[in-house]
């Protein structure tokens, strides 16, 4: 299993119920037993399985936020954007390539990529590891996390190759985790639910493409191997999405604490201020640091305060995520995103009372002389 | 595109509209905004994203009908039975054989499967087209459609060599379109929501699997593919098939009429009438026959009555498909399905005025002497 539970392992955001809960039921949706019957959402759209009120919510949350361009791109919707990142792939691999094409992404990277591009050990594409120790002249995909998953970094292109073609994955580009500095305007962007608002068990992402026949084969692989995505989720995630930017648009029907971004930017703010606090105890473990931008979105300034830390385990240890299971706190070896064992993910984005137990433990032993 | 609308290409289910509309708010589902905000459903399930609302309304569903074994089944959800049928080949096929699996299916096959199968160049399966053709002592998948799509034959696998594995997509397999003769109890069963209660949209199958292993390895290829299913799909998917169980088990809060199978039933036998009658008026086409059983859920003798009708065309008509368009009928020729031109395949499943207006002029063609 890639997810495990009542731990920081898994990035399962459970983190933003409270938010939800508090809002009661201005989010409620209610579906009559006669919708979804037909596979199709629009037809007169290339992508015949998007609902019109998801592709209205998304413009309208990306020009509320200022993080990505909308205007002439296509939108495509798949079951979370692990879907459409797999669309990608095979939109812009050669279907008569002598060799599959390779994929590539600079190290640390997203852990699920080396086992979503192998899984069926596809003949179009392969994955060749970290970007930075790729040197090949032959046509490549480099996979562009900003801020990335797993450490928190601003990242653009790192290979220099004359026949790349980049897949931005934007899933953490959201006010909540980082500063807004421009407005992305890449050829594809994956974008999904689960970090942006919270709700991971809707399995809804969506991908910006500025080519037309790109989309029209991302939109041909998702009808391929699902025939469409679940409608039931899209009418779901209009309505989050919608209640989203109507917290910022209609201020004169909410209260100024229910400002959504706001709202999950202070816990996010206060949840990385402890374990700052936890981590400068002592010598032990050290974090990333991030350089201060202004957010275009919010006005204020800010270093990225991401889903998930990338600590290391400073001083003779070597096996980080062994040292600190000892110590009962259940993280991700740096060896899964192709880093070393000196390291671990841990998500910041569970469940307070989880957190709050992380945190706890992190002080006790950070404290120590010699943990 | 696989699919198109206002015709009989497709198979999309909207027939069944009517029937959900006349139910009202018995099948009306309320989500609140915090649902679906966690990734996992069932911890203690090895399908870890399986809703247990869902599982039980699927095992209550078929101990109704008693069309297939649950008992010591493991129950895995997926995203459509499209996406299972993928899950059902990659936990099938050994990661590290010399040669790709050999997966086939009798012809007429289902004309997705090639699509599927060869869709990404897997070195795990390949598709080899007709079973009746395969003569290799090499391991092999053979996929067993019954009722068949698109012919609506009862099926049994037909290959018999030592090396193969089954996989049974009954997706059709339901009191509505074939006598329930018997509780099947393969190793892999296939059922998906689209066709047994109309709702396509909401892209909810369910695999039943004997063996563990074979289960756990199908629940990790969704976990890889798309980390789980739609949890609202679920929910709805729950709802409708208690709603169906309902009405047969809580008479007394239904109306005879509601009866869903019954209902349905009926519809498609008057749809099979219509159809019969218009191929009678002349010698132009023809349809298959079939033999007549009696169903164990509803104590009715009666013979297959497909979602699709396998059409073919008699007299000097070479290309069927092409010979109908020109009269404005729109179907999908055999050549998609590994058979001949001769043939087409019609959805009986659209709404009634689409449905209609086919007959209309399916009568008139049939009538005329010289079409």
């Amino acid at each position: 299993m890639l997810f495990f539970v009542a731990d920081n392992i898994s990035g399962d955001p459970t983190m933003y119920e409270v938010y939800w809960k508090q809002m009661g039921d201005k989010t409620t949706l209610v579906l009559s037993g006669w919708q979804s019957i037909s596979y199709f959402s629009d037809t007169k759209n290339h992508c015949w399985f998007l609902e019109p009120g998801f592709a209205n919510a998304v413009t309208r949350l990306h020009n509320l936020v200022g993080n990505a361009q909308t205007r002439n791109y296509h939108i495509v919707v798949g079951t979370g954007s692990t879907q459409l990142f797999q669309a990608a792939l095979y939109a812009l691999s050669p279907s008569n390539a002598p060799e599959p094409m390779s994929i590539v992404s600079a190290a640390p990277f997203y852990s699920s990529y080396p086992l979503i591009v192998d899984c069926l050990k596809s003949g179009l594409y392969k994955w060749r590891g970290d970007a930075s120790k790729f040197n090949k002249d032959d046509p490549y995909i480099e996979l562009v996390t900003s801020p990335n998953n797993p450490d928190g970094s601003i990242r653009q292109a790192i290979v220099n190759g004359s026949g790349g073609i980049l897949v931005h994955d934007l899933a953490y580009y959201w006010p909540q985790y980082t500063p807004i500095s421009f407005q992305a305007d890449n050829d594809i962007m994956l974008f999904t639910v689960s970090k942006c608002t919270g709700h991971a068990g809707i399995r809804i992402g969506w991908a910006l493409v500025k080519d037309k026949e790109v989309a029209k084969k991302m939109t041909k692989f998702i009808e391929i191997s699902s025939i469409g995505v679940s409608k039931d989720s899209q009418l779901r995630a209009a309505k989050i999405l919608d209640v989203i930017a109507d917290t910022y648009e209609h201020t004169e029907k909410f209260d100024k604490s229910t400002l959504f971004f706001h709202y999950v930017y202070n816990e996010m703010a206060k949840r990385w201020r402890q374990l700052r606090s936890a981590v400068s105890k002592g010598q032990t473990f050290s974090l990333p640091d991030f350089p201060v931008e202004k957010c275009n979105f919010s006005g204020q300034r800010f270093g990225t305060q991401p889903a998930f830390a990338w600590l290391k385990c400073e001083k003779s240890i070597d096996d980080c995520e062994k040292f600190l299971k000892k110590h009962k706190i259940f993280t991700r070896s740096g060896t899964h995103f192709g880093s070393s064992e000196n390291y671990v993910r841990i998500s910041l984005i569970s469940h307070k009372e989880e957190y709050d137990e992380f945190i706890r433990r992190l002080y006790l032993l950070s404290s120590m002389d010699n943990p």
